[in-house]
C-alpha cells in the first residue's frame, strides 16, 4: 500500500503524456472547495463529466482506450486504482487525494479496479459520448499503437 | 422533509429560469454511472468545475450572483439545500439525488447551507473564476436588479 501511494505522487510517466495534475484545494472554516479549470489542470475544455460511484470492489471499469478523445480523472472520495497502458508499458497510479487528477490522452488503454466502496470518481471527457472514437477491446488497441509506430 | 423533497421534484421555478435538470444515470453491476454533458443537461459548456465538501453543517456557502455567468450544481453524495432569490422571489431546493441537478443563470443570488457530513457538491460553472463577474452583498444585487427593470 505505501509503495503504490509513492508510485501515486513521484509516478514514472508512460510515454505517451500520462500524468498526474495538481487540483486547487482550498480548505477554511466553511469547508473544503476542490477546482478543475478549463486550462490547468485541465489540459482540455470538457465537454462531457461523468461520476462513478457503487463499484463492487471486485469489479473493473473503463477497459478502452479512445482515438482521439482524452480524459482527466478525479477520485473524489475514497480511492481507486487505474491502470494505463500505452501499448509498450503498464502503469498503476492509486488516486485517492481529490486533489490530484489523472490526464489520460488518446491511444492510452485505462481500466480501473479496487474501488473503495465509498469511492466516487470523476471523469473529465474533451468531447461528448461518440462510441466511435471508443477502442474497445485490448487486441485491436495494441493492433493500432503498432500501425501508428511504423 | 417530506414537503422539501416534493419541492425538490416539482419545484415552482423561479422567475429567471432556474430549473432541475435530469442527469443520465445508469446502474448496472459494475456500479453507477451519471453524466452531464454540454448540451444537456448542462446549458453551456463548463469552464470551470468545483467540489464543495467537508463543509460544517452550520457554514452556508456560495451567497453571491453573477453578471453573466451561470452554473449547474449536483449534489454527488449527501444532501445540501440550495436557495436561489431572482431579486423577487425566493425558493429552497433539497438537493440529494445525484441525477437531478440545479440550473443557476446569471443575476440570481444563490447559497447553499444544511450540508450532510458526508455531501460532496459538484458545480459546473459556465467560465474561468474570474472576480469581476461577483456581485458579493445582497444589496447591490437587488440594486443592479432593479435598475435592469427599468
Amino acid at each position: 500500500m505505501a509503495r503504490r501511494n509513492r508510485a501515486a505522487v513521484r509516478p514514472r510517466l508512460t510515454g505517451r503524456g500520462v500524468r498526474l495534475g495538481r487540483l486547487a484545494s482550498v480548505r477554511d472554516a466553511r469547508g473544503r472547495l476542490i477546482v478543475a479549470e478549463a486550462g490547468a489542470p485541465l489540459p482540455f475544455i470538457p465537454r462531457r463529466c461523468f461520476f462513478v460511484m457503487d463499484v463492487p470492489g471486485k469489479r473493473v471499469r473503463g477497459k478502452h482506450a479512445q482515438k482521439k478523445h482524452e480524459k482527466f480523472l478525479v477520485c473524489l472520495r475514497g480511492r481507486v486504482t487505474v491502470m494505463v497502458d500505452d501499448g509498450r508499458r503498464r502503469q498503476e497510479f492509486l488516486l485517492k487525494n481529490p486533489a490530484r487528477g489523472l490526464h489520460v490522452p488518446p491511444m492510452v488503454w485505462a481500466e480501473q479496479y479496487d474501488f473503495s466502496p465509498d469511492a466516487i470518481l470523476a471523469v473529465f471527457a474533451s468531447a461528448r459520448y461518440d462510441p466511435r472514437d471508443y477502442i474497445l477491446t485490448y487486441d485491436e488497441f495494441v493492433r493500432r499503437v503498432r500501425r501508428s509506430k511504423r
